[in-house]
Protein backbone atom coordinates (compact mmCIF):
# COMPACT_ATOMS: atom_id res chain seq x y z
CA UNK A 1 0.00 0.00 0.00
CA UNK A 2 1.79 3.35 -0.81
CA UNK A 3 2.61 5.27 2.43
CA UNK A 4 1.50 9.02 2.31
CA UNK A 5 3.55 10.27 5.05
CA UNK A 6 0.97 13.89 5.10
CA UNK A 7 -2.25 11.96 6.14
CA UNK A 8 -0.45 10.51 8.87
CA UNK A 9 1.26 11.33 12.31
CA UNK A 10 4.45 9.79 12.33
CA UNK A 11 6.62 9.80 15.23
CA UNK A 12 10.70 8.89 14.00
CA UNK A 13 12.86 8.00 16.20
CA UNK A 14 16.65 7.93 15.10
CA UNK A 15 18.35 6.12 17.88
CA UNK A 16 15.87 3.46 18.16
CA UNK A 17 15.51 3.49 14.38
CA UNK A 18 11.82 3.09 14.74
CA UNK A 19 8.96 4.82 13.71
CA UNK A 20 5.05 4.88 14.40
CA UNK A 21 2.78 6.39 12.29
CA UNK A 22 -1.44 7.35 13.19
CA UNK A 23 -3.41 7.74 10.36
CA UNK A 24 -5.17 11.21 10.74
CA UNK A 25 -8.42 12.80 10.07
CA UNK A 26 -7.49 16.13 10.89
CA UNK A 27 -5.84 18.30 13.61
CA UNK A 28 -7.48 20.01 16.30
CA UNK A 29 -5.23 22.31 17.56
CA UNK A 30 -1.47 23.77 17.89
CA UNK A 31 0.42 25.52 20.61
CA UNK A 32 3.57 26.70 22.00
CA UNK A 33 3.33 27.16 25.25
CA UNK A 34 6.24 28.58 27.29
CA UNK A 35 7.30 25.01 27.81
CA UNK A 36 6.81 22.82 24.79
CA UNK A 37 4.84 22.27 21.86
CA UNK A 38 1.19 20.63 22.07
CA UNK A 39 -0.31 19.47 19.49
CA UNK A 40 -4.18 17.38 18.99
CA UNK A 41 -4.92 15.47 16.22
CA UNK A 42 -8.22 13.45 15.46
CA UNK A 43 -7.16 10.17 14.06
CA UNK A 44 -8.69 7.64 12.01
CA UNK A 45 -8.68 4.49 14.53
CA UNK A 46 -7.23 5.49 17.96
CA UNK A 47 -9.23 8.49 18.73
CA UNK A 48 -7.79 11.85 19.87
CA UNK A 49 -3.85 12.41 19.80
CA UNK A 50 -1.76 14.60 21.91
CA UNK A 51 1.53 15.34 20.37
CA UNK A 52 4.34 17.31 22.65
CA UNK A 53 7.13 17.89 21.25
CA UNK A 54 7.07 15.33 18.32
CA UNK A 55 6.00 12.61 20.59
CA UNK A 56 3.25 10.84 20.98
CA UNK A 57 1.50 11.21 24.78
CA UNK A 58 -1.87 10.03 25.06
CA UNK A 59 -4.61 8.63 22.35
CA UNK A 60 -8.31 8.06 23.48
CA UNK A 61 -8.07 4.12 21.81
CA UNK A 62 -4.94 2.59 24.45
CA UNK A 63 -4.46 4.99 27.76
CA UNK A 64 -6.33 2.80 29.47
CA UNK A 65 -3.26 0.45 29.07
CA UNK A 66 -1.23 2.91 30.64
CA UNK A 67 -3.41 4.78 32.77
CA UNK A 68 -3.82 1.84 35.12
CA UNK A 69 -0.69 0.50 34.82
CA UNK A 70 1.00 3.89 36.13
CA UNK A 71 -1.63 3.77 39.19
CA UNK A 72 -3.06 0.04 40.73
CA UNK A 73 -0.29 -1.90 41.29
CA UNK A 74 1.85 0.67 43.08
CA UNK A 75 -1.39 1.59 44.88
CA UNK A 76 -2.54 -1.85 45.72
CA UNK A 77 1.31 -2.55 47.02
CA UNK A 78 1.24 -0.07 49.51
CA UNK A 79 -0.99 -0.88 52.64
CA UNK A 80 -2.96 2.30 53.08
CA UNK A 81 -2.01 4.68 50.28
CA UNK A 82 -3.78 8.00 51.39
CA UNK A 83 -1.70 10.28 50.19
CA UNK A 84 -0.59 10.01 46.71
CA UNK A 85 2.03 12.70 44.67
CA UNK A 86 1.89 12.76 40.81
CA UNK A 87 4.68 14.33 39.11
CA UNK A 88 3.51 15.46 35.25
CA UNK A 89 0.83 13.21 34.47
CA UNK A 90 -1.13 16.70 32.92
CA UNK A 91 -3.52 14.79 31.02
CA UNK A 92 -5.20 13.49 34.56
CA UNK A 93 -5.75 10.35 33.50
CA UNK A 94 -3.74 9.08 35.81
CA UNK A 95 -5.57 11.52 38.77
CA UNK A 96 -8.41 9.68 37.62
CA UNK A 97 -7.29 6.05 38.13
CA UNK A 98 -5.73 7.02 41.37
CA UNK A 99 -9.22 8.31 42.85
CA UNK A 100 -10.71 5.13 42.41
CA UNK A 101 -8.68 3.80 45.32
CA UNK A 102 -11.68 4.54 48.05
CA UNK A 103 -8.24 5.14 50.51
CA UNK A 104 -7.20 8.06 48.75
CA UNK A 105 -7.66 11.03 50.62
CA UNK A 106 -5.73 13.57 48.97
CA UNK A 107 -4.07 13.76 45.34
CA UNK A 108 -1.85 15.75 44.47
CA UNK A 109 -1.05 16.55 40.25
CA UNK A 110 1.74 18.94 39.76
CA UNK A 111 2.95 19.09 36.40
CA UNK A 112 4.54 22.39 35.40
CA UNK A 113 2.82 22.97 31.81
CA UNK A 114 -1.01 24.18 32.81
CA UNK A 115 -1.46 24.17 29.05
CA UNK A 116 -1.48 20.50 29.12
CA UNK A 117 -4.08 19.94 31.70
CA UNK A 118 -6.59 22.62 30.14
CA UNK A 119 -6.11 21.05 26.24
CA UNK A 120 -6.99 17.21 28.10
CA UNK A 121 -10.33 19.19 29.89
CA UNK A 122 -11.13 20.26 26.47
CA UNK A 123 -10.17 17.10 24.15
CA UNK A 124 -10.07 14.47 26.54
CA UNK A 125 -13.11 14.81 28.72
CA UNK A 126 -13.25 11.24 29.86
CA UNK A 127 -9.50 11.85 31.68
CA UNK A 128 -10.60 14.66 33.36
CA UNK A 129 -13.98 13.36 35.37
CA UNK A 130 -12.32 13.02 38.89
CA UNK A 131 -11.16 16.36 38.32
CA UNK A 132 -13.79 18.01 40.76
CA UNK A 133 -13.11 15.32 43.04
CA UNK A 134 -12.37 17.51 46.20
CA UNK A 135 -9.76 15.17 47.00
CA UNK A 136 -7.76 16.39 43.60
CA UNK A 137 -5.51 19.11 43.90
CA UNK A 138 -4.14 20.44 40.12
CA UNK A 139 -1.04 21.93 40.87
CA UNK A 140 0.91 23.97 38.01
CA UNK A 141 4.79 23.65 39.25
CA UNK A 142 7.91 22.53 39.07
CA UNK A 143 7.95 18.71 39.93
CA UNK A 144 11.28 18.74 41.43
CA UNK A 145 10.86 21.67 43.43
CA UNK A 146 7.68 20.27 44.67
CA UNK A 147 9.05 17.01 45.89
CA UNK A 148 11.91 18.80 47.35
CA UNK A 149 9.85 21.10 49.56
CA UNK A 150 7.61 17.93 50.61
CA UNK A 151 7.48 17.34 54.15
CA UNK A 152 9.53 14.52 55.08
CA UNK A 153 7.44 11.15 54.98
CA UNK A 154 4.20 13.50 54.02
CA UNK A 155 3.52 10.83 50.96
CA UNK A 156 2.38 7.53 50.44
CA UNK A 157 2.73 7.33 46.98
CA UNK A 158 4.36 9.41 44.42
CA UNK A 159 4.06 8.37 40.62
CA UNK A 160 6.10 9.85 37.87
CA UNK A 161 4.00 10.10 34.79
CA UNK A 162 6.92 12.51 32.89
CA UNK A 163 7.81 12.20 29.28
CA UNK A 164 11.22 10.67 28.07
CA UNK A 165 14.57 11.10 30.28
CA UNK A 166 16.05 13.22 27.82
CA UNK A 167 15.67 16.96 27.84
CA UNK A 168 13.87 18.79 30.91
CA UNK A 169 12.53 14.94 31.97
CA UNK A 170 15.92 13.85 32.89
CA UNK A 171 16.43 15.56 35.81
CA UNK A 172 13.42 13.20 37.08
CA UNK A 173 15.52 10.10 36.68
CA UNK A 174 18.95 11.45 38.72
CA UNK A 175 19.42 9.99 42.23
CA UNK A 176 19.50 13.17 43.46
CA UNK A 177 15.65 13.56 42.65
CA UNK A 178 14.79 9.66 43.76
CA UNK A 179 16.64 11.24 46.95
CA UNK A 180 13.97 13.91 47.62
CA UNK A 181 11.34 11.53 46.76
CA UNK A 182 12.82 8.97 49.34
CA UNK A 183 12.81 11.27 52.21
CA UNK A 184 8.96 12.66 51.65
CA UNK A 185 7.84 9.32 51.24
CA UNK A 186 9.50 7.97 54.41
CA UNK A 187 9.92 4.84 55.50
CA UNK A 188 7.17 2.31 53.96
CA UNK A 189 6.68 4.59 50.62
CA UNK A 190 6.38 3.67 47.41
CA UNK A 191 7.86 5.32 44.33
CA UNK A 192 6.64 4.42 40.98
CA UNK A 193 8.00 6.20 37.74
CA UNK A 194 7.39 5.31 33.45
CA UNK A 195 10.62 3.53 32.58
CA UNK A 196 10.38 3.53 28.65
CA UNK A 197 10.84 0.33 26.45
CA UNK A 198 11.83 -3.21 27.97
CA UNK A 199 13.19 -3.88 24.87
CA UNK A 200 14.94 -0.71 23.76
CA UNK A 201 16.03 1.02 26.74
CA UNK A 202 17.38 -1.52 29.13
CA UNK A 203 20.21 0.37 30.00
CA UNK A 204 18.09 3.13 31.11
CA UNK A 205 16.24 0.35 33.36
CA UNK A 206 20.15 -0.47 34.81
CA UNK A 207 20.36 3.29 35.57
CA UNK A 208 17.38 3.97 37.27
CA UNK A 209 17.89 0.71 39.14
CA UNK A 210 21.63 1.52 40.56
CA UNK A 211 20.33 5.38 41.33
CA UNK A 212 17.50 4.48 43.22
CA UNK A 213 19.41 2.05 45.10
CA UNK A 214 21.76 5.02 45.73
CA UNK A 215 19.18 7.28 46.94
CA UNK A 216 17.90 4.68 49.55
CA UNK A 217 15.00 2.40 47.88
CA UNK A 218 16.50 -0.88 48.77
CA UNK A 219 13.92 -2.38 46.62
CA UNK A 220 12.81 -2.43 42.26
CA UNK A 221 10.16 -4.31 41.02
CA UNK A 222 9.69 -3.25 37.04
CA UNK A 223 6.15 -4.31 35.39
CA UNK A 224 5.17 -4.89 31.91
CA UNK A 225 2.79 -4.00 29.84
CA UNK A 226 1.50 -2.69 26.24
CA UNK A 227 1.43 0.48 24.72
CA UNK A 228 0.76 0.68 21.25
CA UNK A 229 1.66 4.29 20.87
CA UNK A 230 4.77 4.03 22.42
CA UNK A 231 8.37 3.10 20.98
CA UNK A 232 8.11 -0.46 20.19
CA UNK A 233 4.46 -0.66 21.42
CA UNK A 234 5.71 -2.07 24.91
CA UNK A 235 6.18 -0.16 27.81
CA UNK A 236 7.37 -0.34 31.89
CA UNK A 237 6.61 0.89 34.99
CA UNK A 238 9.28 0.25 37.64
CA UNK A 239 8.63 0.36 41.14
CA UNK A 240 10.92 1.17 44.04
CA UNK A 241 10.37 1.06 47.97
CA UNK A 242 11.65 -0.61 50.84
CA UNK A 243 8.89 -3.54 51.34
CA UNK A 244 8.84 -6.55 48.79
CA UNK A 245 7.38 -4.94 45.78
CA UNK A 246 6.54 -8.24 44.02
CA UNK A 247 3.65 -8.67 46.87
CA UNK A 248 0.62 -6.78 46.57
CA UNK A 249 -2.52 -6.41 48.15
CA UNK A 250 -4.17 -9.55 45.96
CA UNK A 251 -7.19 -9.88 47.66
CA UNK A 252 -7.92 -5.96 47.48
CA UNK A 253 -7.03 -5.94 43.83
CA UNK A 254 -9.17 -8.86 43.06
CA UNK A 255 -12.38 -7.53 44.83
CA UNK A 256 -11.81 -4.02 43.44
CA UNK A 257 -14.81 -1.70 43.81
CA UNK A 258 -14.07 0.03 40.21
CA UNK A 259 -14.15 -1.30 36.75
CA UNK A 260 -11.01 -1.65 35.00
CA UNK A 261 -10.42 -2.22 30.93
CA UNK A 262 -7.30 -3.67 31.42
CA UNK A 263 -6.20 -4.57 34.45
CA UNK A 264 -6.69 -6.95 37.06
CA UNK A 265 -4.75 -9.48 39.85
CA UNK A 266 -3.95 -11.68 37.48
CA UNK A 267 -2.67 -9.01 35.03
CA UNK A 268 -0.56 -7.24 37.72
CA UNK A 269 0.98 -10.42 38.80
CA UNK A 270 1.70 -11.22 35.04
CA UNK A 271 2.94 -7.40 34.62
CA UNK A 272 5.94 -8.27 37.51
CA UNK A 273 6.88 -11.56 35.29
CA UNK A 274 10.97 -10.90 34.62
CA UNK A 275 11.76 -12.15 30.56
CA UNK A 276 14.58 -13.94 30.62
CA UNK A 277 17.01 -11.11 28.94
CA UNK A 278 15.77 -8.66 31.85
CA UNK A 279 16.62 -11.45 34.53
CA UNK A 280 20.74 -10.03 35.27
CA UNK A 281 18.97 -6.12 36.27
CA UNK B 1 12.48 15.62 13.21
CA UNK B 2 11.91 15.17 9.41
CA UNK B 3 10.89 11.83 8.37
CA UNK B 4 12.08 10.27 4.99
CA UNK B 5 9.65 7.38 3.78
CA UNK B 6 12.26 6.37 1.46
CA UNK B 7 15.23 5.60 4.25
CA UNK B 8 12.67 3.40 6.01
CA UNK B 9 10.33 0.34 5.71
CA UNK B 10 6.94 1.22 6.30
CA UNK B 11 3.72 -1.40 6.64
CA UNK B 12 1.06 1.03 7.03
CA UNK B 13 -2.46 -0.85 7.64
CA UNK B 14 -5.26 1.11 6.54
CA UNK B 15 -7.73 -0.82 8.40
CA UNK B 16 -5.81 -0.56 11.66
CA UNK B 17 -4.95 3.01 10.87
CA UNK B 18 -1.11 2.26 11.86
CA UNK B 19 1.74 2.15 10.43
CA UNK B 20 5.00 0.86 11.67
CA UNK B 21 8.60 1.89 10.20
CA UNK B 22 12.10 0.65 10.68
CA UNK B 23 15.14 2.57 9.77
CA UNK B 24 17.07 0.80 6.81
CA UNK B 25 20.68 0.21 5.63
CA UNK B 26 20.36 -1.34 2.33
CA UNK B 27 18.00 -3.89 0.77
CA UNK B 28 19.58 -7.26 0.58
CA UNK B 29 17.27 -9.03 -1.55
CA UNK B 30 13.74 -9.14 -3.67
CA UNK B 31 12.30 -11.99 -5.36
CA UNK B 32 8.80 -12.84 -6.32
CA UNK B 33 8.14 -16.60 -5.92
CA UNK B 34 5.00 -18.60 -6.99
CA UNK B 35 3.35 -17.87 -3.94
CA UNK B 36 4.53 -13.97 -2.76
CA UNK B 37 6.78 -11.12 -3.15
CA UNK B 38 9.79 -11.59 -0.23
CA UNK B 39 12.04 -8.77 0.74
CA UNK B 40 14.92 -9.14 3.02
CA UNK B 41 16.10 -5.54 4.22
CA UNK B 42 19.39 -4.91 6.24
CA UNK B 43 17.77 -2.30 9.42
CA UNK B 44 19.95 0.12 11.61
CA UNK B 45 18.81 -0.87 14.78
CA UNK B 46 16.44 -4.04 14.58
CA UNK B 47 19.40 -6.69 12.33
CA UNK B 48 17.87 -8.21 9.67
CA UNK B 49 14.11 -8.10 8.05
CA UNK B 50 11.98 -10.07 6.38
CA UNK B 51 9.18 -8.91 4.28
CA UNK B 52 6.33 -10.72 2.62
CA UNK B 53 3.82 -9.09 0.62
CA UNK B 54 4.51 -5.76 2.37
CA UNK B 55 4.11 -7.26 6.03
CA UNK B 56 6.66 -7.58 8.58
CA UNK B 57 7.44 -11.65 9.29
CA UNK B 58 10.75 -11.47 10.88
CA UNK B 59 13.46 -9.28 12.33
CA UNK B 60 16.56 -10.66 14.30
CA UNK B 61 16.19 -8.25 17.14
CA UNK B 62 12.73 -9.24 18.35
CA UNK B 63 11.52 -13.39 17.04
CA UNK B 64 12.44 -14.33 19.95
CA UNK B 65 9.41 -13.24 21.72
CA UNK B 66 7.22 -14.82 19.13
CA UNK B 67 9.07 -17.74 18.54
CA UNK B 68 9.29 -18.66 21.76
CA UNK B 69 6.13 -17.77 22.98
CA UNK B 70 4.49 -19.46 19.64
CA UNK B 71 6.10 -23.14 20.81
CA UNK B 72 6.96 -23.17 24.88
CA UNK B 73 3.47 -22.14 25.90
CA UNK B 74 2.11 -24.84 23.66
CA UNK B 75 4.78 -27.56 24.80
CA UNK B 76 4.63 -26.97 28.11
CA UNK B 77 0.71 -27.54 28.30
CA UNK B 78 1.28 -30.68 26.92
CA UNK B 79 2.29 -33.68 29.31
CA UNK B 80 4.35 -35.40 26.74
CA UNK B 81 4.75 -33.41 23.33
CA UNK B 82 6.77 -36.18 20.97
CA UNK B 83 5.31 -35.65 17.75
CA UNK B 84 4.41 -31.81 16.60
CA UNK B 85 4.06 -30.47 13.20
CA UNK B 86 4.22 -26.65 12.24
CA UNK B 87 2.15 -25.46 9.72
CA UNK B 88 3.78 -22.72 8.10
CA UNK B 89 6.96 -20.73 9.94
CA UNK B 90 9.09 -21.48 6.89
CA UNK B 91 11.89 -19.20 8.81
CA UNK B 92 12.66 -21.95 10.63
CA UNK B 93 12.41 -20.07 14.15
CA UNK B 94 9.79 -21.82 15.58
CA UNK B 95 10.88 -25.21 15.22
CA UNK B 96 14.10 -24.34 16.50
CA UNK B 97 12.32 -23.46 20.01
CA UNK B 98 10.35 -26.94 19.35
CA UNK B 99 13.41 -28.81 19.24
CA UNK B 100 14.98 -27.25 22.11
CA UNK B 101 12.84 -29.72 24.35
CA UNK B 102 14.22 -32.99 24.46
CA UNK B 103 10.57 -35.22 24.33
CA UNK B 104 10.17 -34.06 21.33
CA UNK B 105 10.58 -37.32 18.78
CA UNK B 106 9.39 -35.59 15.12
CA UNK B 107 9.19 -32.09 14.20
CA UNK B 108 7.20 -31.59 11.19
CA UNK B 109 7.41 -28.08 9.33
CA UNK B 110 4.51 -27.78 6.28
CA UNK B 111 5.59 -24.63 4.44
CA UNK B 112 3.97 -23.81 1.28
CA UNK B 113 6.80 -21.76 0.41
CA UNK B 114 10.85 -23.32 -0.09
CA UNK B 115 11.86 -19.81 -1.12
CA UNK B 116 11.00 -18.75 2.48
CA UNK B 117 13.37 -21.05 4.08
CA UNK B 118 15.96 -21.03 1.67
CA UNK B 119 16.60 -17.31 2.20
CA UNK B 120 15.68 -17.72 5.87
CA UNK B 121 19.44 -20.05 5.63
CA UNK B 122 20.84 -17.56 4.13
CA UNK B 123 20.16 -14.20 5.71
CA UNK B 124 19.24 -15.70 9.35
CA UNK B 125 21.13 -18.57 9.57
CA UNK B 126 20.72 -18.44 13.40
CA UNK B 127 17.04 -19.30 13.30
CA UNK B 128 18.20 -22.18 11.22
CA UNK B 129 20.49 -23.81 13.41
CA UNK B 130 18.70 -26.79 14.38
CA UNK B 131 17.09 -27.49 10.78
CA UNK B 132 19.85 -30.27 10.78
CA UNK B 133 18.30 -31.95 13.88
CA UNK B 134 17.48 -35.91 13.31
CA UNK B 135 14.41 -34.58 14.38
CA UNK B 136 13.11 -32.12 12.21
CA UNK B 137 12.19 -32.75 9.03
CA UNK B 138 11.31 -29.65 6.32
CA UNK B 139 8.52 -30.27 4.13
CA UNK B 140 7.08 -27.83 1.34
CA UNK B 141 3.47 -28.54 0.84
CA UNK B 142 -0.20 -27.14 1.58
CA UNK B 143 -0.52 -27.48 5.38
CA UNK B 144 -4.51 -27.83 5.10
CA UNK B 145 -3.59 -30.67 2.58
CA UNK B 146 -1.12 -32.00 5.58
CA UNK B 147 -3.13 -31.89 8.58
CA UNK B 148 -5.97 -33.22 5.92
CA UNK B 149 -4.20 -36.35 5.68
CA UNK B 150 -2.79 -37.04 8.48
CA UNK B 151 -3.69 -40.19 10.54
CA UNK B 152 -6.21 -39.31 13.19
CA UNK B 153 -4.46 -39.11 16.49
CA UNK B 154 -1.33 -38.98 14.83
CA UNK B 155 0.16 -35.57 16.36
CA UNK B 156 0.65 -34.21 20.21
CA UNK B 157 0.66 -30.43 19.26
CA UNK B 158 -0.11 -28.78 15.61
CA UNK B 159 1.43 -25.11 15.71
CA UNK B 160 -0.20 -22.70 12.84
CA UNK B 161 2.33 -20.01 12.81
CA UNK B 162 0.88 -18.34 9.84
CA UNK B 163 0.45 -14.86 8.52
CA UNK B 164 -2.52 -12.90 8.63
CA UNK B 165 -6.14 -14.44 8.45
CA UNK B 166 -6.72 -12.69 4.84
CA UNK B 167 -6.02 -14.11 1.76
CA UNK B 168 -4.40 -17.40 1.51
CA UNK B 169 -3.95 -17.55 4.99
CA UNK B 170 -7.48 -17.28 6.18
CA UNK B 171 -8.48 -20.96 5.53
CA UNK B 172 -6.41 -21.61 8.30
CA UNK B 173 -8.60 -20.07 10.68
CA UNK B 174 -11.81 -21.95 9.42
CA UNK B 175 -13.89 -24.17 11.73
CA UNK B 176 -13.40 -27.04 8.77
CA UNK B 177 -9.26 -26.48 9.57
CA UNK B 178 -10.04 -26.86 13.49
CA UNK B 179 -11.88 -29.97 12.50
CA UNK B 180 -8.99 -31.39 10.57
CA UNK B 181 -6.03 -30.54 13.41
CA UNK B 182 -8.84 -31.92 16.34
CA UNK B 183 -9.28 -35.25 14.16
CA UNK B 184 -5.00 -35.54 13.66
CA UNK B 185 -4.68 -34.04 17.29
CA UNK B 186 -6.64 -37.03 18.56
CA UNK B 187 -8.20 -36.38 22.40
CA UNK B 188 -5.28 -34.56 24.38
CA UNK B 189 -3.51 -33.08 21.75
CA UNK B 190 -2.90 -29.07 21.66
CA UNK B 191 -3.68 -26.79 18.53
CA UNK B 192 -1.67 -23.00 18.97
CA UNK B 193 -2.37 -20.02 16.57
CA UNK B 194 -0.87 -16.82 16.11
CA UNK B 195 -4.10 -14.90 16.46
CA UNK B 196 -3.20 -11.12 15.88
CA UNK B 197 -2.93 -8.18 18.36
CA UNK B 198 -5.68 -8.34 21.63
CA UNK B 199 -6.13 -4.63 20.90
CA UNK B 200 -6.71 -3.78 17.14
CA UNK B 201 -8.29 -7.62 16.18
CA UNK B 202 -10.61 -8.42 19.02
CA UNK B 203 -13.50 -9.75 16.80
CA UNK B 204 -10.77 -12.28 14.96
CA UNK B 205 -9.98 -13.45 18.59
CA UNK B 206 -14.26 -14.21 19.31
CA UNK B 207 -14.23 -15.79 15.70
CA UNK B 208 -11.69 -18.11 16.36
CA UNK B 209 -12.94 -19.53 19.99
CA UNK B 210 -16.64 -19.52 17.94
CA UNK B 211 -15.08 -21.56 15.61
CA UNK B 212 -12.33 -23.60 17.35
CA UNK B 213 -15.50 -24.64 19.77
CA UNK B 214 -17.74 -25.66 16.76
CA UNK B 215 -14.31 -28.13 15.50
CA UNK B 216 -14.52 -29.97 19.11
CA UNK B 217 -12.15 -28.38 20.98
CA UNK B 218 -13.75 -27.64 24.21
CA UNK B 219 -11.02 -25.21 25.85
CA UNK B 220 -9.02 -22.16 24.72
CA UNK B 221 -6.95 -19.83 26.24
CA UNK B 222 -4.67 -16.55 24.58
CA UNK B 223 -1.24 -15.93 25.51
CA UNK B 224 -0.72 -12.08 25.47
CA UNK B 225 2.98 -10.93 24.41
CA UNK B 226 5.08 -7.86 22.95
CA UNK B 227 6.21 -8.29 19.14
CA UNK B 228 6.94 -4.54 18.53
CA UNK B 229 7.50 -4.97 14.81
CA UNK B 230 3.97 -6.62 14.36
CA UNK B 231 0.68 -3.82 14.36
CA UNK B 232 0.35 -2.50 17.89
CA UNK B 233 3.23 -4.11 19.44
CA UNK B 234 1.28 -6.34 21.33
CA UNK B 235 0.66 -9.65 19.69
CA UNK B 236 -1.19 -13.43 20.75
CA UNK B 237 -1.44 -16.72 20.54
CA UNK B 238 -4.22 -18.80 21.20
CA UNK B 239 -4.07 -22.57 22.13
CA UNK B 240 -6.96 -24.69 21.81
CA UNK B 241 -7.62 -27.96 23.36
CA UNK B 242 -9.60 -30.90 25.69
CA UNK B 243 -8.01 -30.03 28.87
CA UNK B 244 -7.50 -26.98 30.98
CA UNK B 245 -5.06 -25.17 28.98
CA UNK B 246 -4.11 -22.74 32.07
CA UNK B 247 -2.50 -25.75 33.74
CA UNK B 248 0.42 -26.49 33.03
CA UNK B 249 4.11 -28.28 33.30
CA UNK B 250 5.11 -24.97 35.52
CA UNK B 251 8.00 -27.62 37.33
CA UNK B 252 9.41 -28.93 34.07
CA UNK B 253 9.13 -24.95 32.77
CA UNK B 254 10.67 -23.84 35.93
CA UNK B 255 13.76 -26.50 35.64
CA UNK B 256 13.80 -26.56 31.82
CA UNK B 257 17.44 -27.82 30.04
CA UNK B 258 17.27 -25.26 27.73
CA UNK B 259 17.72 -21.40 28.17
CA UNK B 260 15.37 -18.59 26.50
CA UNK B 261 15.39 -14.87 25.77
CA UNK B 262 12.08 -14.22 27.02
CA UNK B 263 10.28 -17.10 28.48
CA UNK B 264 10.22 -18.62 31.54
CA UNK B 265 7.30 -20.05 34.26
CA UNK B 266 6.73 -16.90 35.27
CA UNK B 267 5.90 -15.19 31.89
CA UNK B 268 3.98 -18.36 30.52
CA UNK B 269 1.64 -17.75 34.09
CA UNK B 270 1.94 -14.18 32.92
CA UNK B 271 0.81 -14.30 29.58
CA UNK B 272 -1.97 -15.88 30.18
CA UNK B 273 -3.50 -13.35 32.42
CA UNK B 274 -6.69 -11.84 31.04
CA UNK B 275 -7.25 -7.90 30.54
CA UNK B 276 -10.24 -6.93 31.80
CA UNK B 277 -11.79 -6.00 28.28
CA UNK B 278 -11.16 -9.38 27.07
CA UNK B 279 -12.79 -11.17 29.59
CA UNK B 280 -16.50 -11.61 27.90
CA UNK B 281 -14.31 -13.44 25.31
Amino acid sequence: MPFDPASWFTEAIDETGTAFSLKLKRKLHEEQTPFQKIEIFETETFGRLMVIDGCTMVSGRDNFLYHEMMSHPALFTHPAPRRVLIIGGGDCGTLREVLRHPEVERAQQVDIDERVTRLSEQYFPELCEANGDPRAELHFADGIEWVDKAAAGSLDVIIVDSTDPVGPGEVLFSETFYRHCRRALGEDGILVQQSESPLLHRELLQDMYRRMRAAGFAQQATLHFPQPIYPSGWWSATLAGNRDLRCFREQDAAQKSFACRYYNADIHRGALAVPEFLKDL
